[in-house]
Formats: structure tokens, C-alpha cells, sequence
């Protein structure tokens, strides 16, 4: 069912900080950072290989980020997995009673559709299926 | 520096309920099983394209994993980078003031030299460092 880990996504206090760490430690420079006002998020991310790293802020406190840092502190956030057919996917997994979170699947980033599986149902680990168009260049 | 995603492993509270469930919900079976009586860990994962998943969980109340789980809870735990040169790398982490866990760096599975680089020093995320053997098939 899996292609491929698509990206894996951290939640970090402040995205300048957080930057500014990757950089001088690993040498890493980000290939995109995008502002979304509708999440209150800000993000921005590196290219790993086939995959990304994408580190995740919060810039309003009702975000579903800030709630996140709260109650957990920042790290790992989620891991995003390639699917080839979401749809297929989201059948099977509403088959076996697991809970997506939010309206999905709904439209990511490069023209992907993403669905999220919610933590509980999946012992604390938050999944992102992520379909990718047919001409995505990796 | 970072060649690829290695792998990303998650804690779960118990292995066989958690590998049935990514077996039934996903049709995953897993590639690999091991038992850490030193460590008092039992792992196994899932091949994910070039990458893996594995599941960590704990078989000793005084085990790493067992003090993750009661601090906060299972899921997502670190991320694995691949990385050329660990030796440079480390030096590069070291020069910058960043700590590892442990003895580092010490023997990984199929032949690798890894490191952990302490999630105090990363903003939280325990990040892995994996050096592969030469002839390492993915």
C-alpha cells in the first residue's frame, strides 16, 4: 500500500531558531517555507533523499500546533507516507473503524491529496497518506 | 550531509497488538523481528520503499522505551538519517556543541555504525545518524 516515506514533520517553538540549528549544525538550507493563515501554521522544509524533513511553527495560539506544543512539547510531529490511490486507501482504512481527522482528504502541498489518520486509532502515531500527482518530480 | 531517510521509528505499548493492527489496517507484514535483551527492547519493521518503519517496544520496565512510554506516551520516536561519513558528521555535531546519547558511535543492524544525536539538543527530536556498509542493498 505504502511507495514510499514521503516526509516525516516536526514541530519546532520558532521556525527562525529552528532554521538557524539545521543550518549551522547539518549545513541543511531549506527548499521552501510557506505562511498558512487559515492553519496558523508556518513551515518550512528540507529535501532528504526522495523525501522531505519538514519542520512545523505555529503564529497564532489556537493553532493545531500550539495545542500540540502544550500538551507535548515540540518533536516529532508525523510521518507521511506516498499512496498510490487515496481513495482506495481511506476505504480500507474507514473499513476497519480508524478515524481521519478533520474534512478529508483535502489538498496538500504540489498538488496532493492528504488524508491524516487520527493518533488514537493508531497508538499515538499521526499518519499522512499522501498522493502525489502522476508527474511529480521527486 | 543527509543521503536519505533511513528509517522512523515509533514506541508502541505492546508489539504483537500493534503489528496486528498494521497487518489488518494496512496489510503490512513485517520484514524483520528482533529481540534486544541488552537493550530490553523488541523491534520489528516494515519496508517502506528505500526506507523502513519500525516498532519499538519495551520488554523491561527499566528499558529507554519504558521511560518513554510513561513520560509521553507511545508514537513516533526518532527519525534515521542516513549519512556518508558518520565519523565527519559527528565531528561537525561535536564542533557545534550538540550532545550524543550514550557511547557513540556503536554497532546498528545489518552491519551499520549509528548515533544518536539527544532531542534536548534538536528542539526535541531525537534524530538517528546511520553510516551503512558500502554494500548495503535498500
Amino acid at each position: 500500500m505504502f511507495k514510499r516515506i514521503d516526509h516525516v514533520a516536526l514541530v519546532v517553538p520558532d521556525l527562525d531558531q529552528a532554521l538557524e540549528l539545521y543550518r549551522e549544525t547539518f549545513g541543511l538550507e531549506p527548499t521552501f517555507r510557506e505562511h498558512n493563515e487559515e492553519q496558523g501554521i508556518e513551515e518550512a522544509g528540507f529535501v532528504v533523499g526522495d523525501a522531505h524533513v519538514d519542520l512545523l511553527s505555529s503564529i497564532r495560539p489556537d493553532s493545531v500546533i500550539a495545542g500540540f506544543l502544550l500538551k507535548r512539547g515540540p518533536g516529532l510531529h508525523h510521518i507521511g507516507l506516498e499512496v498510490e490511490d487515496l481513495d482506495a486507501c481511506l476505504e480500507q482504512v474507514r473499513e476497519r473503524g480508524l478515524r481521519l481527522t478533520g474534512n478529508e482528504p483535502r489538498q496538500g502541498t504540489g498538488g496532493s491529496r492528504i488524508a491524516f489518520i487520527h493518533p488514537k486509532n493508531l497508538l499515538g502515531t499521526m499518519l499522512e497518506l499522501v498522493e502525489r500527482p502522476e508527474d511529480h518530480q521527486k
